[in-house]
């Protein structure tokens, strides 16, 4: 095999209560990439559609990944040749659905198959991280952990890295409401206050529990109840024009919880089953359509597989 | 059915990650309580053997507690009868193991039970917690809710109060060591900062999702990675005098993770599988002689019932 085309797909980072540590697949919306090997040593990046991206393999998230990936790679076994990257953009950069990542876990995904799969996917995770590095400025593991490995995924530590995969419900369903506005990484950031209250932290991490035990024993309600964020939302609402009416609309008509989805600004909403999904979206179309700011629509069940050949 | 005795075992509150929200259940330590209908109306205590608390039913907490159960019982259903509560207390107060919970619990249980089980289990939770206000000066379910349902639980909320019972692993068993020193509840909320950084919250509520995860799965492994307490611990641990060598010499006898039982001053370690609990029991107790303080140890089982009749 010198040549293989992946699906690289969006994921949601934080799921509400989950702020840094949670994180789940979708289905519906990702990238394209081709990686073929080639006879020059290295990584290269040969083509980018639909997005405007650094082709320096030093400064492109798949680059700097795929590089992390190649070094360990080779220190290991020895090859002579090297990968040429090609990637087509559906995630909309700066989405807040994990397109940098969907970037970075494509690359390391793919010289790992040609390569015959030295590394298992919860490896992989490591150097996908490398390329975040580029995109945000640090090593997280929040959106390319389910973009690797599928379903919910509970990024417990980093000293070592401890990623746990969760399988999610049959029936669950997300929508994102992209606003194409842009909320930029550090303003996210700045936002955040670096001392919280005790109490709100009791609060949350009530919550993260309480959603881990709901994914595992498919309790709708109880996953539901547990989609509440009471340190970053209120905060980091603020960034998106008419956050709190989508939201509003997106529960009341039968979402289990809704939040920012990784920074934002993407919206998302979590249901139990296709048909309330698809009324949510509507409902949340319409909310958005009054606030006129151009936005995307995404509906997706949870990807349980991950980043996969196409 | 007039009387029934009952078993209302001790309880491990916080476990290391999950403070004010995670609790379960001992087996092998608990206290004795007889309650009996009696044909004067209201609720009396009428002995208490193995501690010096207070007889009169609104100082005490089973007293409490009752009085709050028999009061909303009688709402739906009037009765001209009342019931008098008999405690044997083998749980020290003031030990970090649930006393005052135990209390609480079995007083509402029993009472229950006499009546003909009008509440379920979970519903007795919002009465017990009654009773820990006289204990603690407020209401808060994470020993009476393993007391009262056994397992694992985690208390996700109190606004409405929203408690999950998980099951713990078959080979899971619990050591405590318990310092003949009095902590102060006051002292240990005093040492309590109000503000913690996010960063440390965000560490707490990944080992909150590592812990409910490996309780589901069973995975020894992680419940201990997860056995982790970034924010409360290092406070609390000043005022519990050789915290630092016993937890050392249990993990370095291989317990999956040590830490303070509920406000302590009781240390715990979780441990996978009989022997090693005597041996980490065995190499508490070592390192607790050197101490000088003198010490109960108790090697318990996870109780998956709860309260019981006996």
């Amino acid at each position: 095999m010198n040549e293989i085309k992946l699906f690289c797909p969006a994921t949601i980072a934080n799921l509400s209560c989950g702020f840094d540590v949670l994180g789940l697949c979708l289905e519906t919306i990702g990238d394209e990439m081709i990686i073929r090997k080639s006879s020059e040593k290295g990584i290269r990046i040969t083509k980018i559609i639909g997005a405007d991206l650094p082709m320096e393999t030093e400064k492109n998230v798949a680059g700097v990944a795929a590089l992390a990936f190649y070094q360990e790679a080779s220190s290991r076994e020895a090859f002579d040749y090297g990968f040429e990257i090609e990637i087509y953009k559906n995630i909309k950069t700066g989405s807040g659905i994990g397109s940098s990542s969907a970037s970075a876990a494509g690359a390391v995904f793919g010289i790992n198959e040609l390569l015959g799969c030295p590394f298992t996917r919860k490896e992989l995770v490591t150097f996908a991280m490398k390329g975040e590095v580029v995109a945000s400025g640090s090593e997280h593991a929040d959106n390319v952990a389910p973009c690797l490995l599928g379903g919910v995924t509970l990024v417990r530590g980093y000293n070592p890295l401890d990623v746990i995969r969760i399988d999610s419900p049959n029936e669950l369903f997300a929508v994102v409401l992209h606003p194409h506005i842009e909320v930029k990484t550090a303003d996210a950031r700045a936002v955040l206050n670096p001392m919280i209250p005790l109490k709100n932290a009791i609060t949350q991490w009530g919550n993260v529990g309480g959603l881990i035990a709901g994914l595992y024993t498919q309790d709708y309600e109880l996953i539901g109840r547990s989609l509440e964020d009471v340190i970053v939302e209120p905060l980091r609402k603020k960034l998106i024009p008419g956050f709190d009416e989508t939201k509003f609309d997106a529960m009341q008509n039968g979402a289990l919880g809704a939040g920012i989805s990784g920074a934002g600004p993407s919206i998302f909403a979590l249901c139990k089953g296709h048909k309330t999904a698809e009324k949510v979206a509507f409902a949340m179309s319409e909310s958005y359509q009054i606030i006129g700011i151009p936005f995307d629509m995404h509906l997706s069940k949870i990807n349980p597989e991950g980043v996969k050949i196409n």
